[in-house]
């Protein structure tokens, strides 16, 4: 059983991981690169310590590199889900399923960068984040998975114990696999409807749904919120002033907490939640001794 | 006038230099290097975004050179006083003497760094840091300077019309001035007394004293609070949760506060109270208008 697992590498991550192995607990940190780097494609200025400007990607692999340095381990895939298991959680990638004590949300904004007309318009109005949350209200519809990773892989495993109707939208990517399901390789070029969605509309059609889930690239914390049942107000999730969401064991740092999207802040979150997750860790020990 | 002075070049000065820069105002930022630099002479390992251990001085010289490329203007100078002018500060070097409508105290902890025999024990009971404090009291007495620069020259200009009785030790420092005072420049080996300090031991000689005044190096924020009349706690100043010590306009940031004495935390504050201190100056602004 692990004691921590960090979900997300960047700023808040590792500085969480650095902190943790200080305090002579070895943390695991789980994330795939794409989804944090693309947030820091810009120049740094205002991050202090660097006599010259910094690149975003350069400053993340450097944090990277700086907590392997340092002995930390470093696992780089995409977590699929987490599991609430009452006394543990279950954390799981594509090839492996890792148990914790504690679990650490580090990975960053939800990145609203689908500019697909009619995706403002729909979401919550028939586009879902979640199929654990929704796919319950679409039990033998017509859906549509927009995805083309593991991530889609595992949300559409859960949408086809609901519905056996599902179209794929890999929305221009490629995927050469069979998945049972209709797969649409065109970019999508609208979401329409008038109340709620009723179709996706891409270059060669018009293809009718009662229902549309988004699982591209990696589940955001949002979406691990959904799975866990965490409190979400703004886009943000709520945590206490331990860091603590509203279930025990989960905890959260960096933007994703809301205040100042700024590097110094999520630094500076990820050393102080490594305190509070070692005080857990502690107490949780004295308790069941 | 100023609209901001910014008193120490560590961490917490910078960052909170960098994010007013960003703000649209222009701070000054004043220091020397000595002090601040002592304290960071070991290898850093725990602040975020270094794929290697990064030497404590280096990151210090190039977080001034970054507050330099971002065109921010830094005073390579030691801070003697600031004055409390109601309106405004004014604040003293050797060279200079600057207004301001606010100060941020960034100075870092102060370093007891005097491992002389009899320091700690009579330090308060005869052994002050602060002349503007307490040399009211040595009126027409027979006191002990400890110092070698400007800040001890500031000292003692203040303390020699409390009294004429003034002997300098510079403690083994040089010192080819006349300052109309005797010098003893051998290093001190004790401070002697019984309830209170009555004696200063050097390596020829004995030197009685009613009571002794530290002025070495620079000021830390602590003197500077002594001359401002900040509320001081257990070492630390004592600021609100918007960085505000009790005297309007004067702020403070990064370990002087208190808490974790770590970059990541002296950065976090810089960030804040740059933030608080905008606010400050606009709501003045306002209410001048």
């Amino acid at each position: 059983m692990n004691q921590v697992i960090i979900i997300g590498k960047g700023p808040a991550g590792i500085s969480a991981a650095i902190y943790l192995k200080r305090a002579g607990i070895d943390p695991i940190v789980i994330g795939k690169d794409l989804g944090a780097l693309g947030d820091y494609k810009s120049t740094i200025e205002n991050y202090y310590g660097f006599d010259q400007p910094i690149d975003g990607k350069k400053l993340i692999e450097d944090g990277i590199k700086q907590a392997s340095f340092l002995g930390i381990q470093i696992i780089d895939e995409t977590v699929i889900s987490i599991k609430d298991n009452i006394d543990h959680f279950s954390v799981i990638t594509k090839t492996s399923n890792l148990q914790s004590e504690t679990v650490l949300l580090a990975t960053g904004k939800t990145r609203e960068n689908l500019s697909i007309p009619g995706y403002r318009k729909f979401k919550g109005k028939g586009i879902s984040m979640c199929a654990t949350c929704d796919g319950y209200f679409y039990r033998k519809k017509k859906i549509g998975i927009v995805g083309c990773g593991h991530y889609m892989k595992h949300e559409l495993e859960y949408l086809s114990r609901m519905t056996k109707d599902i179209t794929v939208f890999t929305h221009g990517n490629e995927l050469d696999e069979d998945l049972g399901f209709p797969i649409i390789k065109e970019p999508i070029l609208e979401f329409g409807g008038i109340d709620k969605i009723s179709y996706v509309k891409t270059k060669n059609g018009t293809h009718e749904v009662d229902g549309l889930f988004i699982a591209l690239g990696a589940p955001s914390s949002i979406e691990f919120a959904n799975q866990l049942g965490l409190i979400v107000e703004k886009g943000n999730l709520i945590i206490n002033q331990e860091y603590q969401t509203n279930v025990p064991g989960i905890f959260a740092a960096g933007d994703i907490t809301g205040g100042k999207l700024q590097i110094a802040k999520a630094v500076y979150d990820g050393m102080e939640v490594a305190d509070y997750i070692y005080k857990y860790l502690k107490f949780k020990k004295t308790k069941t001794a």
